[in-house]
């Protein structure tokens, strides 16, 4: 083992045909690397071991979706209002910084401080450019390449941030084609971007990149693996965010200790462990680290990060998280598409539940013809359907809404075979060129003379 | 052998897996296909087969490219000012359509009209909209996705609407990596874009598509092949220009004939044939048609297309066309970078040319310290590199004109062991969703009862 630092292997990389800087030509573009000959095909050898992995022994499906997606996927997904940087701008020069980066050394922990706090920082310090210009007020910058699709006014389009959020929009296609049962599993790989402010770490912060993402579909009650029971006594090193300090550790006592937050959790961070270590990742420079409190998103219950330790330091190669029903409960509230696995009971169950049972003798009159199909609509809904009292139908493809002087709520108890429950997500999510150029250093030595 | 229709096609693709129609739950957009499970596993095996053909069988090597490339790319190609559409939009209703579509059956051949012959035949014929609504002028709008690479005022980007130019640009990379000779060749295989006004094909018309593209660089005085001798008696369909009639022919008499431009450009209509036939298009609905004249790009010197036919009558699938030098010369043109190779002669060779003699007498009291530099760069060059009586040199990293009093032309005599030459290209163009389209209606069949 010798240690490399990133220029030099970069260097190397160029040399050897692995990685060369993008238009190069015409003054390169920060943060954008094209794959020369062995770089392709190492790549190429990483994501079908991967692809084995997840399709042949974990019996995942694989889709490829589109780059470009409209503005309503990414609303949903939280990336139009929350994917953005801090920035700042020269007003001489006109370069651009990120404006945490800027900070660094004059706050703990610069990425957290609001934009104001930031600002003020900045300006108490008299920060500048390295120009010596002055800089303009910290702007939030949102990370999505934005484009136009079709002529004319068109319509706003990005580029994916991520390639989960195609698996989440083919959520129905998804379920039907894995024959309406959970667990189950798709996988992607394919580009992601993400339009850095001032990239400037090689191959780790790119502006498109290579991932390889699963996400996997379980019952929220039951997040048991079936294999787990097979890796549960294998040792990983973790790094626990209750006291960061780094242990070595079996799969099964975190979970039993409640390090780990479930069992598929687990098993899928040991697949991780196996896929990394059998590319070419050195063992002995790979740690999961859990995530702050602080740090995880909201709508996350656990999540690890798979990190090698690389001339950048410990630095993510993946991200292993269970993201709960926060993926598809959006994209049902956005697109209103009934995004639902049925659970069918092992016998069918006595529930009760608060019924909406339609006044016929309101409706008739009102709607006529119509009236029969608002009845069923209605009598498919129960009470939680009622917002401020009242209750939407589709009438003639227009929403109606209705008061309660066109329904009553009633609690009846009736058989039922299952129920419809929103899954919950785990997702193992790779990044592809990360990993790849983390094999490099990792295989890179020097032989004496 | 079963006709069907594409609708019914597109339609059997969504319920077995093989292609979702995209972001469904948001009501989709024209032009944009997901692959299901089952497609994205064809797609697979396709650019599979086709990598082995051309890397472990032709020798060639495979990069992959960015997607996002700067404005001056694009500039070089002539995408920024040439690739564009004439379209039209509805003042009622906002929709847009491609103007020469509109035009279809009022004139032979409607995309071969100027704008303003255009505008001219739908205000003659009061070509309306579908909805009753009047058309505003007829607009070029050109055809790719256009974006901003990083903060502020940000760079321009465009989506590429083709791979091969991230091939081009790599040029040097790849000629060093080829150890500087020619032939050789690169493939790639990735995304394309092509922001179409109004996409009704189903996935034969694709804003974002996917591509398999070969660029072989040949010597431009060379382009015989050594494997052509073994398969110059296959026979292959061809439509030659010369008179548009179908002919069952053998690769070398079309050679010989002067039918196909020359042996490469045969050899790789033959590859493509073979590899076509291999992953499932049928041999009885398999053509290979040479373009028109008229059709042909300016720098062309020769194309032909490999059409399936499908539903949508003959479709062209692969192109295969002897480029010229256009590509490298554009570049470098653009980049100023050397994109030539050196062919070397068997001997060396007495030449005659019109070398540049810099007057030391001008020269070293003007620059002094600079002059010996000068010197060197002006014995580099010859007559050729006069512009308007001016030879350029570049002092202390800025450009100076030298006029005639700064040098003498002089004729010599030298030997010399090879030439620099701008390579030709010969590019096989394969369009992978439209193969994998017609390998699935080629394979449709019916059983009875």
């Amino acid at each position: 083992m010798k240690e490399v630092s990133s220029g030099e292997m970069l260097s190397l990389c160029k040399r050897r045909g692995f990685i060369y800087p993008a238009y190069e030509i015409y003054g390169g573009i920060a943060g954008l690397y094209d794959y020369g000959p062995l770089g392709t095909a190492l790549k190429g050898n990483i994501a079908d071991l991967w692809r084995r992995t997840y399709v042949l022994q974990e019996g995942f499906v694989e889709i490829d979706g589109d780059t470009i997606g409209p503005e309503a996927v990414f609303k949903a997904s939280g990336h139009v209002d929350n994917f953005a940087d801090l920035s700042v701008t020269c007003k001489a020069c006109g370069e651009s910084f990120r404006a945490d980066h800027l900070a660094k050394g004059l706050h703990p922990n610069p990425d957290s401080l609001s934009i104001e706090e930031l600002q003020g920082l900045l300006r108490a310090n008299g920060v500048r450019c390295p120009c010596g210009g002055e800089f303009a007020d910290v702007e939030e910058f949102n990370l999505m390449f934005k484009t136009k699709i079709g002529p004319g006014a068109g319509r706003t389009g990005y580029l994916r941030p991520e390639t989960a959020q195609s698996i989440f929009v083919n959520y129905i296609n998804l379920y039907r084609h894995c024959r309406e049962r959970l667990p189950f599993g798709c996988i992607q790989v394919g580009r992601g971007y993400r339009n850095e402010i001032s990239p400037r770490q090689g191959v780790i912060r790119l502006r498109e990149f290579n991932m390889m993402e699963a996400e996997l579909f379980v019952d929220p009650e039951d997040k048991s693996w079936p294999r787990y029971g097979g890796i549960k006594d294998r040792k990983v090193r973790l790094v626990p965010n209750t006291d960061g300090v780094e242990v070595e550790m079996g799969i099964g006592e975190a979970v039993d200790r409640g390090i780990i937050g479930n069992e598929t959790l687990a098993y899928f961070i040991w697949v991780t462990y196996d896929f990394l270590t059998a590319v070419g990742i050195d063992p002995a420079r790979l740690r999961f680290r859990q995530h702050l409190k602080a740090e995880m998103a909201h709508y996350a219950s656990d999540c690890w990060d798979a990190e090698a330790l690389i001339s950048f330091g410990w630095t993510e190669i993946v991200g292993i998280a269970d993201r709960g029903c926060w993926d598809l409960s959006q994209h049902m509230r956005f697109s209103k598409a009934d995004l639902t696995a049925f659970k069918r009971f092992d016998e069918p169950k006595e529930v009760e539940r608060d019924a909406i049972r339609p006044k016929f003798g309101a409706i008739g009159p009102r709607f006529k013809g119509a009236a029969g199909d608002i009845k069923r609509q209605m009598e498919a809904m129960d009470a939680s359907a009622i917002h401020d009292g009242l209750v939407t139908v589709i009438v003639d493809g227009t929403p109606v809404d209705l008061d309660a002087d066109h329904y009553d709520v009633v609690r009846v108890r009736e058989k039922v075979n299952g129920v419809r429950v929103v899954p919950h997500v785990i997702e193992p999510s790779h990044g592809l060129d990360r990993i790849l150029y983390s094999c490099l250093e990792h295989a890179y030595a020097e032989r004496d003379g």
